[in-house]
């Protein structure tokens, strides 16, 4: 397995499964001198974090992130910064518990092709690398992203836009910065986001769960980050994003609207505000060319119903390759978007943060 | 301008920008000992050069790639492939063309965001790299991974799903691929490709174009394909699709369908078919967990309209930064739909044939 | 601070300072289904680690390396391994104690190019990260590496060649491998292992050190490994060697003897064995255009005396800029040479395990 | 075959052999904005290129590196420079001169390991991607590399130190400097540099060849560049000074010489030179913890004498596999050391320029 990696001058490596020991990451890049402590992440890893309400997952965890390596006094050193977050949970019981479901599809997992790509010897228990546990680290590292970030002037706010076909209405950024975190939905507009608890409730009544789109806006991002050609800002970010699992769509500003737009109504107007450009609308979402543009980036993400459901559901048995039934016992979790929001900000925070150093770092003579 | 460099194992760098001399490329990755000559390039070439039919941009090119090291006697060496293709359009009186509009922003362009990035010493001809003129080494390069793919049994169809709001209705692959090519439109059905030219020609009479969706399929893909985390199958195809220019939004299987749907009507249902596993349906769109299930592989993508329009549009002139106002001149593509088809094609074909070798070098035990 | 990840298809990610809490370790690219548990590890660790002799540094550890993720029932799954490595030696009052020196630069040290890089927040105790104590986590890495070439029929031995100017005679590769862990000194041949040893006695005795030449041997390598321009096999173990703290010097082969030899003398002559070809000398080293020959791949590696010796030395305080002087006064090590023997072979390691996967993954058309 | 990329904030990727149609070059990472003309490359690219002198091979090119993009109006725009440089020697009829080598092995060259390794479909004309001819474009991308070097008053020198066991005495870096051009040998010392014609002169005479080194100083490095775990400064200039064909050791400052001294000799003193600090001796070579100094960066390479003489040789033909003879028909190159002049300063200058750019993007703070 590759691939555990992301970023280049900003550099996040993981590892870590459900039900291993622990999680472990490794961030590198970040510059010497900042402050710097595990409270700094714990934050966000709280935002994540199993059992926070009737609509999450039972699982139990601390989820404190360690920080083992690359600081001192409380300030970074510029060394990489080795972070582990134990799997508590993960005790011999809970894992003997999921033997009995060792070789059979689980639907709408990875569970039948990490058995195809790695063989029997893959780890089984709760689909291992593939389980969503591996975003805790994630969240740890894109915590020290915001940070980076936040001296820049910029903040990553997300939210759930859409629950089971039921849609948050077009607000402004300030009230949706304000509302954002509202429990347990995470969904700014009050009314909007009892409509979709009831929703989650009513899936998880009939044993079923329900999917959303969560949007994530980048505010204060200056002109002039992202790489043009195969590291297009959009690009880089729409891998990230793509990259949590159970994510099936992007879309940037317009997104898919721009199939029934003209051109004339898709252009936004630049304008002269002081001593620099803005743009009437924000169509681009703050991208053109595949560089930032200094308005908002805005982004938006298609994310599946759980597929961890509590009906029964026909399946395949890989040992035997024989048809098979399969039903979740433990506890479901009717909607995992509302849990999504702070993986998708650390993800955005992840992606910029690398930019704006590749950024910075690129000295073009200004002057005619 | 870090980024253009795409993949690992097979690898494509690229230089060149609309009115240079020429386009550079170096594929890395190709084995030895594959039959191999320019001839093999130029199907997919012409496909995506300009001046096919009414719709597309007059600029007049032979678009010919001239294979510079890397092949012997007709067959690849394993040493990389040189590649160049030459402007010929580019000659200085068209150049010359475009002083006036040197600093006035573009609508909908990267003029403003390449000014900002680069500076005044950017190249402002067209765009320069900014411009899809940079596509076709993309193109020439994707027909090699094409070839690739070939032999081992994969082959990627794209066509025009929607073009200004008109659909095509979903159709059986084999009907897809029989009638993807139909010019000029590249839809697959008739009576809908002829009523999206009718849009298009009218977006152009009123000097307007027109957005659209292309849809692309691979087909033969085996399970294993998808490094699991930041490596994803989907996320690296989403960045590189979101990395041709005028791209908004990416959707794998079910796509943004999925917010409205339930987990037990999501969740695809695996069956035994002879030694194998299948799924009854395919919202996943033949990916799960990041890794290719054996199913089709399907990507839909969000085109923006050609932001070059022939009406006037308000802007601003980035050297007096002062209102001003943009028409272009030439002549215009009411939409770039029909021309991204072969683009499309050649990055799933680069990601593709990417993670084939990858998941090719990766020897895992598979007895038990 | 970044480049603390080695290798493309087997990567190794470290973080982790002398004085942290821990070293850090993510190893990439390990197929799923080997057998690999901690004792796999600890015996390279054990070879490595402080207070083995008397001419060891006095540190305790017991330098356990604990795997945290990417096993499961004693096998490998495919997923990235998690390792940590604990400081135990760290205590407040041992980084307390290191306070006084904070500011002197210590002759050979990196504690200047840190500071002048870092600024004063760098990690200040025992040089931090410039520290060998971040080897550790190479070597358990390293032992990874081993047992997947052990499986190809590769093994590394490497012994101490040079001490004090005191030289090991010329040996056979089997009488090598044989004595080559003979302690303390990790000389083949007894005499001078003796006469080395009263040379690091003497050096101690005096409140010096001496430096040394490491020899080191992969012996079963197969023809066609390493990648022919910029990542030639000798090219990235050269780097890899060269990333050791306190090497100045690598060798291949006849290495610097080859300035006194002529053209005649220095090609190795061709012969058929069986099936295969070898060389009737190897000057090469076992390395021809950057790939592999199939013969025993030599390297040489010059080792400085330890920088930390017991005699006062001038120097300079940086944070008042004026002369001072620095000695010592921990217990010091008057040769780091038998240590490095462990730590130069797990570098061989990873570098030559990297290039077995990238040779393996490319399927060149070997009929003509 | 992989590795045809040097660098990550500084990048070169080649494409080229012997006797293909051109040699391929991208160059990323140039800043928008400077002045670059094709005039600026030509100068090294006449240093390296053959036909100078009575020692050099008789092989003519005019060797101009053609800039197809990545500059306009003298200046560069940021967007990466494709280069070409074309193979004028390369005509058919001299390629099939070569045809009757084909499958005989060239003692001391690489066509035994390119045939395991890419099978009989390999470039055979001349050894193709393994012959020095690719390093043509390393020395234009140098060029670039030491003209943004020079901005930061950064200068490299390199010259025949030893040839053919005649050493140049040590000299000040101003004399070295002055001198290191001497036609044709470029070794600074006159009476040296005679007796090195001569015996270059009687190892042709005799058929033969002869080795030696070459040393490298960069001169005005400040303080502060390299990273310091696996690419380190020294440990990356020796990868890519390795990475040259015919390279089989290298040293940097003392090098192999610590192995003789102690280390109260070897560490270098720190003293207070106005508002920085100097070391009195250079041992270290500029380089210490992986990070430079301030101090000359100084290398030494040694060079193997070139492999192709005019003596009749034992070797192997592989199609058969059977011994049999090589001679060399064409007229012969005694030594390479000159000729490698060049390429050692690109090589140098190709590292440095890249640590420099990620050492400016690294912002750390710098107040306690």
């Amino acid at each position: 397995m590759l691939g555990n990696t992301l970023g280049r001058a900003f550099r996040l490596t993981t590892a870590g499964e459900a039900f291993g020991t622990a999680l472990v990451g490794i961030v590198e890049g970040v510059p010497a001198g900042f402050p710097l402590t595990e409270a700094d992440l714990q934050g966000d890893l709280d935002r994540r974090k199993p059992g926070q309400s009737e609509i999450s997952t039972p699982r139990v965890e601390s989820d404190r992130a360690r920080i083992l390596s690359g600081t001192l006094d409380g300030h970074t050193t510029g060394a990489p910064i080795g972070l582990v977050i134990d799997n508590e949970w993960a005790t011999p019981e809970r894992i003997a518990a999921y033997v009995d479901e060792k070789d059979v599809i689980k639907p709408g997992h990875a569970t039948y092709t990490y058995f195809a790509k790695f063989g029997p010897r893959r780890d089984w228990v709760a689909d291992g690398r593939a389980n969503g546990r591996e975003t805790a680290m994630r969240v740890a590292a894109g915590a020290i992203a915001k940070k980076l970030l936040a001296e820049r002037g910029v903040e990553i706010v997300a939210y759930t836009k859409v629950l089971g076909a039921i849609r948050c209405p077009d607000m402004a950024y300030e009230q949706i910065r304000a509302g954002a975190e509202s429990p347990p939905i995470r969904c700014p507009h009050p009314e909007t986001g009892r409509q979709m608890l009831e929703r989650a409730r009513e899936a998880k009544a009939s044993g079923d769960s329900v999917g959303g789109i969560v949007e994530a806006i980048a505010h204060g991002v200056p002109v002039g980050w992202g790489e043009p050609v195969f590291d297009k800002l959009d690009a880089n970010l729409a891998r990230a994003l793509m990259s949590i699992g159970s994510v099936k769509g992007i879309e940037v500003g317009a997104g898919f609207g721009v199939s029934e737009m003209l051109g004339s109504e898709n252009n936004d107007v630049p304008v002269v505000e002081g001593d620099r450009v803005r743009f009437e609308t924000n169509h681009a979402g703050g991208i053109l060319g595949g560089i930032s543009t200094g308005e908002d980036i805005v982004l938006r993400l298609a994310v599946k119903p759980t597929p961890t459901i509590a009906l029964e559901q026909r399946t395949v048995d890989m040992d035997a390759m024989e048809p098979s039934t399969f039903r979740c016992r433990t506890a479901t979790d009717p909607t995992i978007v509302p849990r999504m929001i702070p993986i998708v900000e650390a993800m955005v925070a992840l992606v910029l943060i690398d930019h704006a150093m590749l950024a910075e770092a690129q000295d073009h003579r200004k002057e005619p």
